[in-house]
């Protein structure tokens, strides 16, 4: 017996073990796939073809760069030099142009007809749902074996067609699959709905974890955008399954880059005060962006659901991956991949690094001097310049369609690249300003040393992508945290949190929540979000049903009056999930509360039990003994032996839940939707002196914070 | 009336400024007055006596290193210098003794007298009371002017006195004073009790984050161990009054070394996986130190309270000092502060070192090779041994007698200091092992380069002081997440984790929750820990008064029936701080609820406003309009034009509160706590069938909660 206790304590922990590991182990799969299935869209390693480029090029010795500083070697076969040996001309330009394609449509085609065929949970980047699901709503199925194995390789294929899409958010998702299943290894989980939102809480912030390399910032991600109810003890279990997926994803080492920072910063200088100024024309930027895509995207999306394009699903995808794989081969920037673009973004300039967006017109210097120096942008930067502003526009269109598509898609990379692009563009601009005005009032005091860069423009991209994330996502915190483990950076926390901080706040003025709460909305899930704030002075009674001016009255079982014909016509003309049970009809003072379910259950044993009449009354008083646990069963041979007695009587007491929550109904509203929210409720009786009133439901609530909402939109301003 | 509401959304965030501003200027200060202070006992700068040590020798450009590696230089006078140039002999000993005892006790007769004559409340480290406060208590005065300043001056003193006590937990306390101070300025939080609190909870994260440097784990602090709700809102509210407060510390710079990392680490080689065994025995040990020192100081506090000690409390501060200084001068890591000693602890030993600790028996090596080989302890390590041994044996014998006198004081940096004693002597042990066995199973695929050391001391100092500060504070992520901060070390944060862990679970084995929590059930604050859990299946029906088998009946008034000297002589006999409302005596449904306090103001006004009689009846129903307010002046002049008319009723509906929280009698206990916890309540009413059967408080809740743990202490394997 100590034994069992000492399994049910430890069962948490290694569940959130088992949900760690199973997350790192996939995530790093999932990573080496992806890199090895996007290169294929330029070539082969022939000797070897499962060698994706950089490990066919790591056995050759003969190394080359390209102007784009990708590798070149011998090993490597681009798909014109596979056919023919072209290696100029603008014929292998063309079939270059041509394979990329294909294979895009065909990745494209493959990721779309596996989530259509074999799990439509898959598609989109999940997190709604599991804020959803989280916040006390089940959607069965959403979180199972085929969920995850289909969104997993579909994922793979939808990436590495080129669409602008992420796969960091639906590694959440996949996460949260693993905590669902493994959870059923376990009783005290699998059984218990709350419980077992625990364990997705904690695989939630695995997800992040391994997406991201992020332990902390997965942490505080569950527990600021997804988690509804995080109590303490989850807290430190979800440090734990977030540390061990980071591990594992570590070991196991996917980028084959040795070290765990994905987009790790070297800085040679530190940022000045002035930059605080384009880091918050940054943070505007991002707000304007994440209020411009919600818009669209969920205008976009109300479209498809409502039209007839929302039956060519398949069609859709394949058009999609057709027409970005034709804009985007031409410019270097949207060729390449977005977390290989954000890389290249972040990065500070060499002296010996001869790429355009280097291309600064320096005298030649040894390259043993550490300190780069200012320099006025050469022809490179100029062209690179107008490729990423192009590479940028090409985005911002593509991914506002792209995201609702029925493939697996997450929005945190696009927007990231999104806004390192800007961040690039204003960083070097700030750095030209800069460097031809060095006598103007800001940059006087902090970029006069003549043989230094004062400017970086990298940081730029971080702290844009920091931003347009968070316009966006509307995160906080765990954006700022996950920014600073992805790029180790604990120097810059402060730009990071400037640019957060502006962009939520302009993106706020614009609309409310970020993009996962307008596709919660959009989808009509029941979602009582934990973070707006409700300021108005309404009671119960301007909210309960029915309502006080209309005729109608509420449907209520009593105690002991009521006989089965009369419950089966109440369950007929009512569509309630549960019924208050009241002493009589002249004392409407409540006994209990009855479930639909239970009530049917019980009809149906009446009707295949024919001794019993439908004209038999029904007995809802509690038994003496309330701890016996409800069991229709043991219920029914009660009643049979009672029947012999009593025969008019059947007593179903046990059916009876004597712990409903009562609500009076001049609470204020406010008190209410706490309650609603801190204790989970999906329904309170509304009483009146003690006399049964009216009920309020979670989706009453809703729609009355909805109604007062858009009555008064300058409430938010408190948030 | 825009701008207006503009304002009101941007107070608090004015507010946190303020709070992170004042709370980092204040610890640069107590800070650099510390450091300057605590010198004052070895010697003095002459030629500039407000210079500390460092400073004075910055100056000088003849710097020499004792064997301990403190500065001496020529401007810096020990006290035997400045009387007479003694520098060497028994007599320069003997006078430096006598001067280290004197300061030692004026610094600690000077902190307790402070805070027995102007601030009470200043004494110990604050964090079990603001607990309580943040948990729905008010205590007057606990947060005011007086207590933050002589907290401030008395934290420097008690420091300087060389007591085993750190500055680091008091901070929270001044902190929080801050936000206490600053939340008037702004009437939406200082007028209102519950959002006061999301100022506090901000402000013990400035708190942690100005003693550490560590804005992320101090926002983790405020979240796991101090604040009882803690809002979406409030998480980056937090995060931004920590970072400011980080940063103000920062560019004060107190500590005048130019890195805001504390106890910065830059080990050379990485921990081994065989090194988890060790540490997992720190861990161990942190959790057995934790239980003793927890259990041994609560026993003292106790005796203390209840003996004539008590009274006692400057004489015991100064014997105590007095005692401290007699023990400590002669063991040079007792004489240095704790923070130097941690700070040595987890150093790494470089070839050119020369102090005790590092006193390896290598060949001579020329400096510039990097890499520190292996080699065995030559006699300056053993010697360290044993004094360090010595020193923690001291250490732990006198914090548990300091905790708790009547001065500032924290009790972080002792655990810490204790925790970096013991990991440093176990890794030194370690490190001999590894280095003499280098076959050993263990040691084989990890240890076997000859010319490098794979194991640093260094690094289980600081395990040594997570698994330790864990042992007694029983934190968890906010722990671990400091001790990163605290060292710069992101590689670490699997021992780190691994040693909190034990730590923790050893801990909970003895004794539940940590020293906060002791301290807070030894002062018998009424806090409703949400933490632990509820796992019995008792009802609402076993806990409420008055109790069914007693005869007893629960004090209640009724809508209509009361006269004037009927509510006086139920006031005269109860001390309720609310009581019921119900219909009737026959029909006892709750209509509302009613304070004492209203009640007594009513009365009083009765009896000084004479036409009205004791016979007259109360009329407590509803007003039709409910939205107007209560307000007792205005309804005594409408009494006034009623008593023309009805000369025998007074209506006071008003003082009546129409939303009492009803709670049915079968509603299980686990279902209440919950409520209690997360919506704070203070008491709920218990209806069966809508009757009124009794009362539940939060005291009753509590009383209940450890009537069954103590029935069955096996109960919290589950947190």
């Amino acid at each position: 017996r100590k034994l069992l206790m000492y399994h049910d304590a430890w069962s948490g922990w290694l569940c959130v073990l088992l949900v760690g590991l199973s997350a790192g182990v996939i995530a790093a799969v999932i990573d080496i796939g992806t890199n090895w299935i996007i290169h294929l869209r330029n070539g082969i390693c022939l000797n070897a073809f499962w060698l994706n480029r950089e490990q066919c090029c790591w056995a050759s010795k003969k190394l080359n760069y390209d102007r784009f500083n990708t590798e070149e070697c011998g090993e490597w076969f681009t798909w014109p030099q596979v056919f023919g040996d072209y290696r100029t001309g603008a014929f292998e330009y063309i079939l270059s142009y041509f394979m990329f394609i294909l294979w895009s449509v065909i990745f494209a085609t493959f990721a779309v007809l596996l989530v259509k065929v074999f799990a439509p949970y898959a598609c989109g980047s999940g997190i709604p749902e599991i804020k959803t699901i989280l916040g006390g709503f089940i959607i069965r199925g959403y979180l199972g074996k085929w969920t995850l194995l289909i969104k997993s390789i579909g994922m793979m294929c939808a990436t590495s067609a080129g669409l602008i899409l992420g796969k960091e958010g639906p590694f959440v998702h996949i996460a949260c699959c693993c905590g669902n299943i493994f959870s059923y290894l376990f009783p005290k989980y699998g059984r218990n709905e709350a419980k077992k939102r625990e364990i997705l809480s904690a695989a939630a912030a695995a997800g992040v974890s391994v997406a991201f390399g992020a332990p902390i910032g997965g942490v505080l991600f569950s527990l600021e955008e997804i988690s509804y109810y995080f109590p303490y003890k989850t807290l430190w279990r979800s440090f734990f399954c977030a540390m061990v997926g980071a591990l594992v994803v570590r070991s196991i080492n996917p980028y084959g880059n040795g070290h765990d920072i994905q987009f790790s910063i070297d800085y040679s200088v530190p940022w000045a005060s002035f930059e605080l100024i384009p880091f918050i024309l940054l943070g505007i930027l991002g707000g304007l962006w994440g209020a411009f895509f919600i818009k669209t995207n969920v205008w976009w999306c109300r479209f498809r659901k409502n039209t007839r394009l929302g039956q060519y699903t398949i069609t859709e995808v394949v058009c999609l991956a057709l027409v970005t794989a034709i804009i985007c081969y031409p410019n270097p920037y949207t060729r390449m991949s977005m977390p290989e673009l954000i890389k290249r973004l972040v990065s500070q300039c060499k002296v010996e690094d001869s790429i355009d967006l280097c291309d600064y017109s320096r005298e030649p210097i040894s390259s043993a001097k550490i300190k780069v120096p200012a320099a006025l942008a050469g022809e490179g930067v100029h062209r690179a310049m107008w490729e990423l502003f192009f590479a940028l526009i090409v985005q911002i269109l593509l991914v506002t369609f792209t995201i609702g598509v029925k493939v697996p898609a997450g929005l945190i990379i696009p927007s990231m690249s999104i806004g390192a692009i800007t961040g690039r563009i204003i960083g070097v601009i700030t750095e030209q300003l800069a460097l031809q005005n060095p006598n103007f009032i800001l940059f006087k005091h902090e970029c006069n040393k003549a043989d230094e860069n004062c400017v970086t423009p990298g940081l730029y991209a971080i702290v844009g992508a920091c931003a347009f994330l968070g316009g966006v996502s509307k995160m906080t915190v765990s954006l700022v945290v996950i920014m600073f483990e992805l790029t180790g950076g604990l120097t810059y926390i402060v730009p990071l949190m400037a640019a957060a901080m502006t962009a939520k706040w302009i993106g706020d003025g614009f609309i409310r929540g970020g993009i996962y709460d307008a596709h919660i909305e959009l989808n009509g899930y029941p979602f009582l979000d934990n973070k707006e704030e409700f300021n108005f002075t309404t009671t119960a009674n301007d909210v309960m049903r029915p309502r006080p001016e209309q005729s109608s009255s509420l449907a209520y079982l009593t105690q002991n009056g009521m006989t089965f014909s009369e419950v089966d016509s109440i369950l007929k003309h009512t569509t309630h999930t549960s019924y208050p049970v009241v002493v009589s009809k002249d004392q409407p003072y409540i006994v209990g509360q009855i479930q639909r379910r239970d009530l049917q259950i019980l009809l149906k044993s009446q009707k295949t039990q024919h001794f019993i009449a439908s004209s038999y009354y029904i007995q809802f008083t509690a038994p003496s003994d309330s701890s016996t646990s409800p069991n229709l069963d043991s219920d029914l041979q009660d009643e049979q032996r009672l029947t012999t007695s009593q025969p008019e009587i059947i007593r179903v007491g046990n059916l009876l839940d004597q712990a409903p929550i009562i609500i009076t109904d001049q609470t204020p509203m406010e008190t209410v939707i706490d309650m609603f929210r801190k204790l989970g409720l999906r329904q309170a009786f509304i009483t009146h002196n003690g006399r049964l009133r009216g009920i309020i439901t979670k989706k009453d609530v809703l729609r009355h914070m909805q109604q007062m909402a858009s009555h008064s939109p300058d409430a938010f301003y408190d948030t």
